[in-house]
């Protein structure tokens, strides 16, 4: 009874850094954002912030396009996985998606069964989805496939190029199923790629978005984005609500957002975590014994001597991702909008000294 | 698919003052708590702030509390009675319970079955909930009740007395169950009663507590609080993840609830939306065919006849709550902390008029 | 680890008589059936048995109705409210329903919220669900009112009369809901108004049926049984999969069904019992402090002394059903189509000694 | 809405044999055994013939072992993954175990998350469960492995043989797991090891079990068999209820299984489709460009050039079930209790003609 959150999770003497992006707070622009929506107004999204952020999804993703606020990625994943759902349904995805690895039972809980595939460096391949077509449609026996779940950027730290992800939605789409993309850091990849959101989403066929903020300097906010027909109209409100992810003061949900995609910022600030990351891949490289390959977006994954490992578990959380080929243990560190030249050099200096 | 947020909720032209108490933003005090903690941190609760948090509720709630902050109100209510419930258990409520009325289907998607009991001015009495037990306990046909469920202050605008409380404690209890309150208006409660918080909840008997902050000017921030050990150690962490109340930057909720809770901030808020409401009740029961009790805390129910409702939602919201004995329709009105007398005249003269 | 089903649930000593009509073994009919499909046949419904029980539910039930062999009355009433049910509707019933009060947690665990409503003699009125309808249609907090739920006979061994039951069925329908009838004792109530199975359920406006034969004297099913189009189209089969009520060798429970309702077995076995029960009441009624209502069907319901319950349970299971308006305790007896003169007469002898 | 049962699922023209072994009928020993218990009888297991059931389970698998009678395969498999789960927990299997490829969504409306991994002949290696253990174990992020599900015999037709089934047990009970045996089919197993029924589970180290009787001969009856105090005690009896498989004439379950394992017919039955099986596969074997592998049960998996294929479908059902390393399509065929030498003969003489 005496455990605190703080304690529980608490790994004493670590410094956050490069843990993940989710470390950095609030870009400024976001507050001031926060600040100016501070007044009386109606709740549960009948304000003029949240209005505005209807119009703002309607501008960036295409005409049509409709998104609700909501608290969390874990939340908007949800949300959007029962959107495309029904209750003898599933959705393939890679076997390292953050939907199957990582949101503990929430999914199975909201009632989605998951078929997980053989990841190719974090992406989900055609010719995974058509054989889990040919077992399951039409098998009364198995679940019915209705969707497709991606992450971009993926969990492996790569960016699904626009031709791989026109590929996959027309499979997708022929076989009548919807395409769900787990967009946390969905602006590093449309950063990296040099794609505007909806260049990245709608334009390559997706169908739902979790269009996420907080990764990239909001202080707590995401949204669920409808891009296409092929999900069933007004089913939002109600799975937002009984997910228990409706804000009743929600203006403060859309102002974030609204600073964010209404803005330059999502670009901006998504184009600094990349830099600071292609920087931070370029001093690993040049560390004896390091393998690192050139980041597609703002995660760097390092393969290093278990020895090197331990030094730099020394000093930051630096979380652990698999092997490489040749068995060395691989480091997973992410870098933010708020990554400085200085704290990559501090990381670097305690892998050279 | 053009519906947004704004226009599925809006009612065009209504004043949303005295609809709830989340129509205010947040407190000066809040949002600068909010602004002192943003910078790098550890994320999922290994924060500072978080710490703090933990410390917070082990001083107010006593020796062994521990909490964890949530999203919204709907989290809180879910998460504490999964923490109580197990797969083929039942809560039992009174029939006004938020958790029963409005929360959707929240509560059966995370497998709670209510029992809802006839309300008492929206109380729950004893009696009832050892009908419930004598029906129930032992019955391989029923489910097996595991809790009570309350609301403090209740839907009715009432509060429960320290006595009421204990009296229903002692039943709960004596036949093994624990007692849940859903506190999202518990500082207004308190501040009614003239109680601290653990005077108000810990002293009374309540094992596992949803506390509010947002309907008392919070930007949007609410805790789970276990205060007894009926409730399973460390059952709340896997919880709050599988239910998407996991904020990964939990620091921005940790520092609205330490300056509400940490300071007398709950309590200065809590009297001046208590003030208000009196202040309002006694402007209204002076208009000529208007009813209106003393209120308890925060809420008003003021009866009126049919022209006067009408002319009241020309211009408000003005939620519709029953009938009285007489017929009239019932209509609720609720001050916050940021309610001032000219808004409470303003309200009066549309009425007077 | 030593407790078995018989230890776990044995009352010792308890004559299992009157305590359910399911205390009644198969009546020779039943086997004979069962022993005629005992052959090779293809699995899951393929075969000619349940061809032909497909036929005969179309013959009885009148054009387009459908149904589905089940194992059990939870496994029917289940697979009907999932049938008429989405992720965030409900279902209005009496607060002695079946299904509210007796089938533990399986509806919640299915996703199904319900809304019980205070009964009048087993019955829902009308205007109850006018109420629930009143507060919840359209209110994005609440769940969305999908379906009715009744069941005939009642809890309470009471029979709703046609004009009761179109009488709900037209407020029902006007809503643009649904109406399930848990008809575990559906024969018996038929069989005591005179009408037959068509007249009792489609002729009165019920659009999905939980069709019982258990009780009235097979070994062992149940169907769901679809009436009208308010009912989603091809929904059944995967409900009944994925509830767990789908035998691969289907033909036995479609056996049973055949000659429970392709020919009058159903018909002589519900007056069979009807009828015992008749004669129950009367002797009861001869007893000097008993006090008993003339049975709507099977079931009897019988005031009676402390004093004469105690004797009666030294010899039978004798379920308590609640306290009649004098505080008198209620016992109610079961009778079924196996039910003698003389089982009855034991019954008698027992109280009048 | 004319849509039947039998016209939903009926391949017209199609011979059943060889589909799976549920295509047989009950045993005469089965059926006398029915007709045996149809008496007056206390329901929902309180019967003498229920009783008898846990003691032979008692008598069979050890002492403290204790089952429960249930419907068919999909609820032995769902109660019992129930019984060694908890609300974030998962349980490890095969990708090709029947409880993730073939029960549609029942175990995650059931709770259950299935973490699947490679199969290899059908069989899971204790290598990935390790695997598993090492990325989910105390990750917050992750689901709690609980459990481990294996089949026996698998769905690829093979065994594992005792020194495979103790290696896994062991890894599992080292991290604290418990194992759960689907063993629909595992009188055909224990009888193609040589082992008795104890031999074939306790002995190994398997903690709960689905133990079939329907594709051995019973008319329709599982059960769920708990072996090992590392299931918690008595927890079945409220899941069965709440799975929907609770039957209130429990005893014509009970006598089926008392049937089937209180005498030999379990390995009389078994043996017999054993021999039918190697009986197949040598006919097989001996057809040219068909490859057979000896069965080690009653299942057989033959490739085959496409044209023979499509001569058996003219006539069989016969399943596919995937490709060798050569491409060829593998053809499922199935042997049971009933399985005659001229319907082997009959099927050869087609491949033949």
């Amino acid at each position: 009874m005496t455990t605190t959150p703080a304690r529980r999770f608490r790994t004493p003497g670590a410094d956050p850094h490069f843990a993940s992006d989710n470390i950095a707070g609030a870009h400024p622009e976001i507050l001031e954002a926060i600040t100016a929506v501070n007044d009386d107004a109606a709740a549960y999204g009948a304000d003029a912030a949240s209005e505005a952020f209807g119009e703002t999804i309607d501008d960036i993703f295409g005409t049509g396009a409709y998104g609700f606020p909501v608290f969390n990625g874990t939340g908007a994943n949800i949300v959007s996985l029962q959107a495309i759902s029904h209750p003898h349904s599933s959705v393939i995805c890679a076997d390292t998606a953050h939907v199957y690895t990582s949101e503990s039972s929430a999914p199975v809980r909201a009632g989605i069964t998951l078929k997980p595939q053989p990841h190719h460096r974090g992406k989900l391949r055609p010719e995974d989805v058509v054989k889990v077509l040919a077992s399951d449609v039409g098998n009364p026996q198995a679940t019915q496939p209705t969707a497709v779940s991606i992450s971009q950027v993926t969990e492996m730290g790569t960016v699904y190029t626009p031709e791989e992800l026109t590929d996959l939605c027309n499979v997708v789409h022929e076989a009548g199923l919807a395409i769900h993309m787990d967009g946390a850091r969905l602006s590093q990849a449309a950063a990296a790629l040099g794609l505007d959101l909806h260049g990245a989403t709608t334009a390559l066929g997706v169908d739902i978005l979790s269009l996420g903020a907080t990764k990239n300097g909001a202080m707590g906010a995401e949204a669920v984005v409808v891009l296409s027909n092929r999900v069933p109209e007004d089913v939002l409100a109600p799975i937002i609500k009984y997910t228990t992810q409706l804000a009743s003061k929600t203006r403060f949900l859309s102002a974030q957002l609204n600073a964010m995609f209404g803005t330059s910022l999502w670009h901006r600030n998504a184009s600094a975590a990349n830099t600071a990351a292609i920087y931070l891949a370029e001093g690993l490289a040049a560390i004896p014994g390091v393998e690192v390959q050139t980041p597609d977006a703002n995660t760097v994954l390092a393969a290093m001597p278990e020895a090197l490992v331990n030094t730099l578990r020394e000093h930051y959380i630096a979380h652990l991702w698999g092997n490489n080929d040749a068995g060395l243990p691989i480091v997973r560190l992410v870098c933010s909008w708020a990554t400085t030249t200085a704290k990559v050099e501090e990381l670097l200096q305690v892998l050279r000294a």
